[in-house]
């Protein structure tokens, strides 16, 4: 009756909650035994076995590059760890992950025709994706992170207990650093006459269909953020340049620079400033940091702005003795990145590492770099950010039983051999 | 005997000297007709015609999007001016302009052993892309621009008289903002020990193979620059995220920020600190800025360093009056873009534009917009840039025999009728 497929198939809460649904659990163990040890060398990264390797990209995502990618499920694609060390993530390497399965063609069939309704304005309206460019124009550099992103870790810690995570088994790679061009939502709603009187909350709703019989509250993509993001909040028709694909969000989408990925909302055809949060189950229980055992809800914090976060890309591999050039990717969520370290022996030593290459913004990441000689030997690279208001990755991150926002410095450790 | 395929078609300098070479007058000749009036509406550009934009892709840039390509000719494509605005162009439409025919693709089999012989140095060596990654990383976000870029305009402005600029009839396509990866050169010459005294260029040379039986002076790239650049030039290996493709370069391109596309050698075998400039026709008499009816020498200045730029990227067709949203990119070559103004009645009344976007550091593009109200009627869209130094681009630049260096802010105006 219900084609499962519509849903999330390896969401935790969601995965709980919709026990139901057949094939849910299968494939949320089957993503479970793809992690391997954290503390690894090369490519092997947590959730990357052989067989998840060799899975082909699904019809929709057909244009990625299928080297770059780690197929755990339709919806669920991570980047590998070696291609996520540039400064912008070329669209064809960036992670997937869409709640609900991705509409069909029809949606990106006349872009410019797409319409955005817009409430809790002092003057309602519909708006269409011409209109909207007529409106205004930014561009914002910005990491995109899905709010699991280091499940695997948490997963991996758990091994050989009595407790689990379900989910994907995201390692590092369901991020990226994307630029999205469109209006700023600012801008727009200025020219519907500002926000309605005690407006709290920036509401965006996804124009998914729901399928008959499954109630809209548990399927909707409907997020809140604070209507303090109205200053940075974009409704963005191009990612890195072109009209954003289809899998990403396109023909619109509402964008939450610093903010997890679940925030910044696809097919986007509802903005609402809103008094409440809105009662979708994505956001009144799902998406929620709370401890092992319990249920997630409103009196626990929502994933919202991400933590200062980064990693090594480079080297993951066994090399040479002699120079090597240790680098990798650091943000700061809602704040700059200001300063990350590099030890070489799994953090007993650290090293300041240096920023190269553009600085985008606050939102952005940075690459660093640091150069040095070592002697021949085995080696755990680690690194570790602080932001500009002083916040540094902890060592390990507390448990919570969603497995979010993990930013913990040691478990994505690079183990090498220099020979 | 000699395969003409080798050799660009429509250098200018090159048909001039090389008018034996069967064919290179009449495609020099097809590329004229293609120039449409410099003052144009919708994206009916310079350059495309509309048997040009039914040319297919050649085989070996077949992964571009065709939409977004001009194509001159196998060696010489233009990306369309609708797809110029966005702060980091896509690889997929940047615009391809080869000296000499593109290599196969046994150049890029295996990237990491791609070999580098550097010269001029205290200690000379050969090192190899592989040598080169562990040595130090960096990016570089940088305007590609070809020097030609422009000729459009000229070559229109002396249509009915009985003076003509041969070559490529490129309008403002032959330009992107693209983001380099590799090491910094500097860092480099460092560690072979430094460059040998009185040394005064950084000379990269192609790896192309010259075929038999041409004099290799007149057919190598090989470009020499001011060695002030040391600190800036990058040996890259990566283009926007990823191995930069065989048609850009790869697997290892001579990046010199700031100056002129021709200057940042494809496929780079050799890389020499020298007392003097190439005598290699490409520098020696090629890519210089000279009179009318004079011919290129050492003696007049080469085309390095770029010129302050702008144009306008949107609205680029006739619309509905009302809000109207004008953008568009500037850049300053060496030095950032200090201010952009837009005039809407082609050049007499002014307004500063704001920039938007990320700020990728001088030798990149920024994107600018103005949003206004605009009347029903005829607009003439132009915009002006000035650099940190304080130049401004001129109305309309001196006529030059090889058509280089067009940075007018009349000619790329966009005439648009709004109903």
């Amino acid at each position: 009756m219900i084609d499962e497929k519509w849903l999330s198939d390896n969401d935790p809460v969601c995965s709980n909650r919709r026990g139901f649904l057949r094939g849910v659990a299968a494939v949320t163990a089957g993503g479970a035994l793809g992690v391997s040890i954290p503390l690894q060398g090369a490519d092997i990264v947590a959730g990357a076995s052989a067989q998840e390797a060799a899975t082909p990209l699904p019809e929709y995502v057909k244009w990625k590059n299928p080297d770059s990618m780690i197929v755990h499920s339709d919806q669920t694609l991570e980047t590998r760890r070696a291609y996520t060390g540039s400064v912008i993530t070329p669209e064809e390497q960036l992670y997937v992950r869409n709640n609900i399965k991705a509409p069909d063609d029809s949606f990106i069939a006349d872009r410019d025709g797409w319409k955005l309704e817009i409430t809790g304005v002092k003057s309602p309206t519909v708006l269409s994706v011409a209109e909207l460019k007529t409106m205004g124009l930014t561009t914002v550099a910005m990491v995109l992170q899905c709010s699991g992103n280091g499940r695997a870790y948490f997963q991996e810690k758990l091994k050989g207990t009595d407790k689990a995570i379900k989910g994907t088994s995201w390692a590092l790679g369901a991020a990226g650093c994307v630029a999205w061009t469109g209006v700023p939502l600012k801008t727009v709603i200025e020219a519907v006459g500002g926000a309605s009187p005690g407006a709290k909350f920036i509401t965006g709703t996804g124009g998914e269909k729901i399928p008959a019989g499954l109630n809209p509250k548990d399927i909707i993509v409907e997020r809140s953020v604070p209507i303090s993001n109205l200053d940075t909040v974009l409704l963005a028709w191009e990612l890195n340049g072109k009209p954003i694909s289809l899998a990403h969000g396109g023909p619109l989408r509402m964008i939450v620079p610093g903010y997890a990925g679940v925030n910044n909302v696809k097919y986007v055809a509802k903005l609402s400033l809103t008094d409440t949060e809105t009662d979708a189950k994505i956001q009144k229980t799902r998406y929620r940091v709370h401890d092992m055992g319990t249920e997630g809800s409103a009196d626990v914090p929502s994933v919202w702005a991400m933590d200062v976060k980064s990693w090594v890309t480079s080297p993951l591999s066994d090399g040479k003795a002699g120079r090597v050039t240790v680098a990798g990717v650091a943000f700061g969520g809602m704040n700059a990145v200001q300063e990350v370290e590099i030890s070489t022996d799994g953090g007993k030593n650290w090293h300041k590492a240096d920023f190269v290459g553009p600085d985008l913004g606050r939102f952005a990441w940075r690459q660093f770099a640091l150069s040095t000689e070592l002697e021949p030997g085995s080696y755990t690279l680690v690194s570790r950010a602080t932001d500009a208001t002083g916040k540094t990755q902890p060592e390990e991150p507390e448990l919570n039983a969603g497995g979010y926002s993990h930013n913990g410095w040691l478990a994505p450790g690079v183990k090498i051999s220099l020979a």
